[in-house]
């Protein structure tokens, strides 16, 4: 577990893009961010108070949260004193780069000496089990997509505010960096042992009530041929009782794929409920996400119709619309027969 | 690459089932298997010369591999001086043991002063790419199953030396531990890490000429929750052009877990194309491996035609009739217009 809130060290982010760890967890608990360390050329903000270590402290953080991403996804030397600074103030200290806090012996000498926690959240710290594919109480609702990128953990996240908004029970469980940081804890799947993947899934979502919802962050895809194993790991791990499709119109290709076409939503809809029913044959699709973003208000209407009449779903896009109807969507659902 | 030829070390086996990776390496490559190593209290017996380590070198052997798992999978106290003596002669250690011998301080010191090498087989000793997606030249032939441990790797490696027989190109390529022993390198594909899995698959299959067959060692079982995900990564790594389907009839429920049946061939067959023809739409299965040793002869015929009523397939137990008619399927759809 994380503590929060965090003081968002932005370092000397080149611009927005490089700093979106940091954007995402201000997206998605702004409450937890109170305040960014910004260093000399840092082209980023995040438009929440400039703190140094020491009114950051003063301000209750708990951990600083390295929420940017240098060429090389490396901890660069000129960051070093201010995260001993950090340490020494009282701040844990938690990353996602590719370099290990844990592997930098000035970082792990000042926290031992000033009793603090270094968190490298692309680093499974726990022996997950192997799944055992046991039925588990309370319910699941998995995103999936037709690619990549595409609103996975956006559209969870919207929809769990969403729910806890009508008073409803409900957890996000993050899969993936940003979310891990959002959530203060979680999985970093794709960093997990081949065989774990299920377990960790498993383990990440256990029993709970019968009324409780567990969002859980979707990764790659069923028709990525890079990742695809991850996602149907997500998918048996999770044994979903629903699922949220998700899709952004007019890519040319697979991202990172030249030579791959996106499925169309429907047909995304037939394999991932084939392979979800292996573990739930209760399993439902229940609504669209469609990422709009390029798109006029206009156009993006015409995306909602068009994924609608594909799927026979209601569609949105969370973030431009609101989670409302994919709510309504999941709840009606699995008010009814189908989803028991 | 594991130098071959091998002494096999069974330590004190207590079953033959202990000394199952001997069995493998002896089944597939008696060539590579020149002489046995077994201490007091084996109860196992590959039926090949017993050795000393002097007489092994003497025969030519290049390295010793750990043929035995003994409950916990660590190596012994009571081999070391075995496997030291080993070193010191000249041979090379080989093993696929939870615990490493790279993490044997004796070993390391002695393999560093004799010059030899330590091979464990379980852990990726190469950074795979992430997979790319892209056609490769070539043919590839994968073997999934309605379950795990129903054959793959035999079929793979009967349909292999059928086509080595014939005098056509073929090879087996490895992704567990006894299929790396027996062709002497591969991939542990359970142990590489989740966004990695259809890399290494690629690495493991690269671009080769076009009348030349690669037979890839199949993991897991599309519909086996806790490891799917491998499964899901061979597929769409391996890019496979044929499908060999994998069964054994009787089994009460799927390997490890009780709440789960086996599927139907005729399922798996649609599932695994479905699966296989988002990144190669010329994917075919081609026939039947079913694993009939509980069957008296009668009773496997039986199996083997329900198999071919469920699928249209031909099918044979490649160990019991022979992998001739999968060679046959595979080499006549091949030669039609449908794999190209």
């Amino acid at each position: 577990m994380i503590k929060q809130p965090y003081l968002l060290f932005l370092g000397d982010a080149p611009d927005r893009l490089a700093a979106k760890v940091a954007q995402g967890i201000c997206d998605w608990r702004p409450e937890a961010a109170i305040g960014q360390y910004r260093m000399a050329g840092c082209a980023a903000d995040m438009r929440i108070p400039d703190m140094s270590i020491a009114e950051a402290r003063e301000a209750g953080a708990e951990t600083l949260v390295i929420g940017v991403a240098n060429r090389g996804g490396v901890i660069a030397d000129s960051w070093m004193a201010v995260l001993e600074e950090a340490l020494a103030a009282g701040l844990d200290i938690a990353s996602g780069l590719h370099n290990l806090l844990t592997d930098e012996p000035r970082l792990v000498r000042a926290a031992r000496k000033f009793g603090r926690e270094l968190h490298d959240v692309r680093t499974p710290v726990i022996d997950y089990p192997i799944a055992n594919g046991r039925k588990r109480t309370g319910r699941r609702c998995l995103a999936v997509g037709t690619d990549v990128s595409v609103g996975k953990m956006y559209v969870s996240l919207a929809m769990q505010r969403e729910m806890l908004r009508r008073g409803l029970k409900a957890s996000f469980r993050a899969t993936g960096q940003t979310g891990i940081f959002v959530a203060g804890e979680g999985v970093p799947l794709d960093a997990v042992v081949a065989d774990f993947m299920a377990g960790a899934v498993e383990w990440l979502s256990p029993d709970n009530d019968d009324d409780h919802w567990d969002f859980i962050e979707g990764q790659g895809s069923l028709f990525h041929a890079s990742y695809s194993g991850v996602t149907l790991a997500l998918v048996h791990g999770g044994q979903p009782d629903a699922i949220i499709l998700c899709h952004e119109p007019g890519r040319p290709h697979m991202r990172g794929l030249p030579d791959y076409q996106l499925p169309e939503l429907e047909r995304l809809c037939e394999v991932v409920l084939t392979m979800a029913h292996i573990v739930n044959p209760a399993c439902r699709a229940v609504g669209v996400s469609v990422n709009t973003s390029r798109f006029s208000q206009e156009e993006a209407r015409q995306c909602l119709q068009d994924a609608e009449a594909r799927t026979g779903l209601p569609a949105t896009d969370p973030i431009r619309f609101g989670a409302e109807a994919l709510v309504d969507a999941l709840l009606s659902e699995s008010n009814g027969e189908t989803l028991r």
